[in-house]
């Protein structure tokens, strides 16, 4: 039924892909099957899609429910580790992730649902501490978690709690943005500096100090969003980089518009902290999970009206250029500082794993 | 914001109690937290409500989205023990869970999503059996999983996999059900025998043989139930008594509803091999929990009507009259076949953990 749905931008709408590729060679998930790379994409085409889709190409995070006009479904789980974090907390990201994914549709979120997973012995008054992040993020949003559902497991049958959200939203008359609209000649816009949320929890996991503290960016985006959208109404792609970073987002894009992506290295915006830790942990900023970072593309006439927006937002402050959209085939291209040109792919295998 | 939201039959919409009792002696959660009876209505009340809800009395397992007509959304996280049952399996369960609450909201069914909880090691083999079961669950309730995400945690962090569900579904115009709406001299049915799948599912995780294989009831009622609102549109109360069973839903009932409801303790139907197997075990099949049962309370006019319509339908063939409601407050009464009555209430701590 519905065979009229159509996708907007986001993770996974379950749509059928030509060719199922099941992961024959693989008879175990691994946990690279989770980080937003090459295997989670075979994993998600080869069982989800080809089972529950129905003829369209997957790519977005979000799914225009066709029965009721402009309406938006998306759902995310949460199972980062630490639940704790500089800059935000389990709560807060799920919250954060789900108006993300909505904002990146185009929608303004109407209503969350939040499902619990609890371990036995979890304190109390941490899953306290969880919930009055979600309430705050969801105030700052503008939206209410209004339905849930609660499971406890046995101690070591979970770690501490997950989190599953998922919201409806609604995409504004006149708006129409999705994974598959960038076209030869827009300009490739990013809110603000990469890689400041998988870094600040992985600091947080293995104990790393560094000299200047790095911190999440989690926030909500709707805001920002309909800011750009209001400037320019003719964006063409708005997509939030979370798992696997810029560049697999960027990934994503070129794949669904069937163009190339070239991305000018030093446009990029990296802090100086997160540059170094980089470094030293042997990362690429460009695949490191974002949770308050949007990319936009728009037209080469509205790319200014966008950027504007952008930057008189504060959380897209640090906003820039770093790219244009080109002819090609789904590739996205790294123009380097000494003018070389290298292939910017989905990586395979295991960079982050429980970053979100 | 949505101020005027108003509350749907189902399992927890997050609408805040006009005293939260935190629950302070509880320091960690426990088991109990997550079965459905007095501990986790406590949980839900002090801690989820309290921080997420707005100033509505809380119940229903769906909420009705205010800006959106007509529209209600439901979540459930799905973590059964063992993940393949007789009768179904975790896929099957976290479609037609999220379906029926849709569905005792007098909802039919208009998108779902999916979220997967999967640990390291698991089988493909075993992933692509449970989506194959999703996919036919869908197929058979007609309405499609649209979006979704995966995320891995490494092994011992979950068993198996987890699965949360959410629902959005559309009252039809004239249809107006809810936990609050019992009213005393409605009659009470039931679709048909309860405790099968608590039973089914505790019954192969403890590698018990019984003389007749027990079978959970799992099923979509979204069929079922359109079919009772058509031959009785005036039904007050849908409710499916998962976790908790009979007796937990119809507290819950009572409470919302400020009634008393009268059960005849000889006229709820219980399968033979699950009687046995309960009283083998110490349970009260009234506690056990069913995932394809419906409990509808009707006017008295409009009760024969209802019934029929149950029986008329394979998934409602053992449909009964049950009980009546009556004057009271909040209590749920059982007439016993030696005519004394006696309160069935809701249940504090463990009865079946990870039946769902």
């Amino acid at each position: 039924m519905n065979a009229d749905e159509r996708q907007c931008p986001g993770q996974a709408a379950f749509t059928k892909a030509t060719v199922p590729k099941a992961p024959a060679e693989q008879e175990r998930v691994l946990l690279a099957h989770g980080d937003g790379g090459q295997l989670m994409a075979e994993l998600i085409e080869g069982v989800f899609v080809a089972r529950l889709g129905t003829g369209e190409p997957p790519g977005d995070d979000s799914a225009l429910m066709a029965a009721s006009g402009r309406l938006v479904f998306t759902t995310d789980a949460f199972v980062v580790d630490p639940v704790f974090f500089p800059g935000g907390d389990i709560g807060k990201l799920a919250v954060c992730g789900t108006v993300n994914d909505l904002a990146a549709a185009g929608a303004r979120p109407i209503a969350l649902s939040a499902s619990f997973i609890l371990e036995e012995g979890l304190p109390i008054s941490e899953l306290e501490r969880v919930v009055d992040s979600m309430a705050a993020a969801a105030r700052e949003a503008g939206v209410r978690v209004i339905c849930g559902d609660t499971k406890v497991v046995p101690r070591g049958k979970a770690d501490k709690l997950y989190i599953s959200t998922s919201g409806v939203g609604e995409v504004p008359e006149g708006v129409s943005v999705s994974g598959t609209a960038a076209q030869p000649g827009d300009v490739v816009l990013v809110s603000g500096p990469v890689g400041d949320h998988g870094l600040a929890v992985l600091s947080r996991r293995e104990g790393l100090e560094f000299e200047s503290p790095i911190v999440s960016d989690c926030a909500p985006l709707n805001g920002l969003v309909a800011a750009v959208l209001a400037a320019a109404p003719e964006v063409h792609v708005l997509r939030d980089p979370t798992r696997g970073g810029l560049a697999t987002a960027l990934n994503e894009i070129a794949r669904q518009s069937g163009v190339a992506i070239e991305i000018y290295e030093e446009s990029v915006p990296v802090r100086p902290a997160v540059a170094v830790a980089c470094e030293l942990l042997g990362l690429d900023p460009l695949y490191v999970a974002n949770e308050g970072k949007m990319i936009v593309i728009a037209p080469p006439e509205q790319a200014e009206a966008a950027l504007s927006a952008l930057q008189s937002d504060e959380l897209g402050a640090g906003a820039t250029r770093i790219g244009t959209v080109t002819e090609g085939q789904g590739r996205v291209l790294l123009r380097t500082a000494l003018g070389t040109r290298r292939i910017l792919d989905r990586h395979v295998g295991d960079q982050l794993p429980r970053i979100c």
